[in-house]
């Protein structure tokens, strides 16, 4: 059995971002040398999510406007009792999940042909990472 | 270790569906002689979901009328500029999420008695699928 | 290849309780003496969720708060027709999501310094599970 765990770095100039980290999974696989198995992507962050979804545009604008319409960034959230002013970012990082996994087959990320890996940066213009943990044969 | 690797098509006949699919699973997981482990069970389109919930045709409803009250089928997504017209179901999917993990153990899904593994399809009237990957031994 | 499966149950008082597992969860880990691999955590009912996020009360509160906005209770869910009076909890459970799968790294689980596994209780007074299963070597 074989495991390859890589943690993937991100400063985000803006406060949301999404950032496609397809190809450094991809890259993380093959260096792993697992040819059937999983592997997990995961937020290490409890403002920030991971989620596959499709590379264009104007659908990241779309997503980031919903998001913000269901789950809104407001001063009155109990939670910046503590200080913080974050509390839509916990939302949104519940609302799209902190981690996906994603089947590796015959050595390649088995996704679909519109099927991308995203990093959703929900409180940057800090240091976060995020896990890629690959587990297979 | 074992693995096995199955793809479950789908080609709806309406633009939104609610498939179970636990029993295609379960005799999936049985023909892999795996007794311990897990199965993944995950769309490859970003305008689909897998979730688990219950088989009752009036929640079936209330989860779709739901899913069109917070992610709205709507003109004026900006994904539409490039000739789609699914804005709606991608978010939907981002919503439900995309995949599942489910356990197996004694060589049978580990589910309570009420769950069951649903594939919602957001964006139907063409051939999509699933994959369903066992992992274990 | 290691395995082992823990069921931790619950019987709240209240209707809808948060309730951090992280604990439970790395000692079962540690029990296991799995060094590399995943574990998945996941409810067994339609009606409850499973989250990674801070352990921190105005939070959860806002978090409470919030998922009864965008997935309240109301008498009028078609699901009620059963007999049932939450259908809210279903819409809730499949917004915050069922399971999810934590690293496991050098014998622990590896978390960022905040996350928390949270076990969401959405329709308490009643007694439910979660199944815990630890997978690697």
């Amino acid at each position: 059995m074989k495991f390859a765990t890589e943690y993937l770095w991100f400063d985000t100039k803006g406060k949301r971002e999404y950032i496609n980290v397809t190809g450094k999974v991809r890259d993380i696989v093959r260096a792993s040398g697992v040819s059937e198995g999983m592997v997990l992507v995961s937020a290490m962050h409890i403002t920030a999510g991971v989620y596959v979804n499709d590379a264009e545009d104007g659908l990241i604008q779309d997503i980031d406007e919903w998001l913000e319409k269901i789950a809104p960034f407001d001063r009155n959230y109990r939670h910046h009792r503590t200080g913080e002013t974050n509390g839509d970012a916990h939302l949104k990082s519940l609302l799209v999940h902190h981690e996906v996994i994603v089947p590796i087959t015959k050595g390649e990320l088995d996704l679909g042909p519109w099927q991308q890996v995203y990093y959703a940066e929900f409180d940057g213009r800090r240091r976060k990472r995020v896990i890629v943990k690959v587990m297979g044969e």
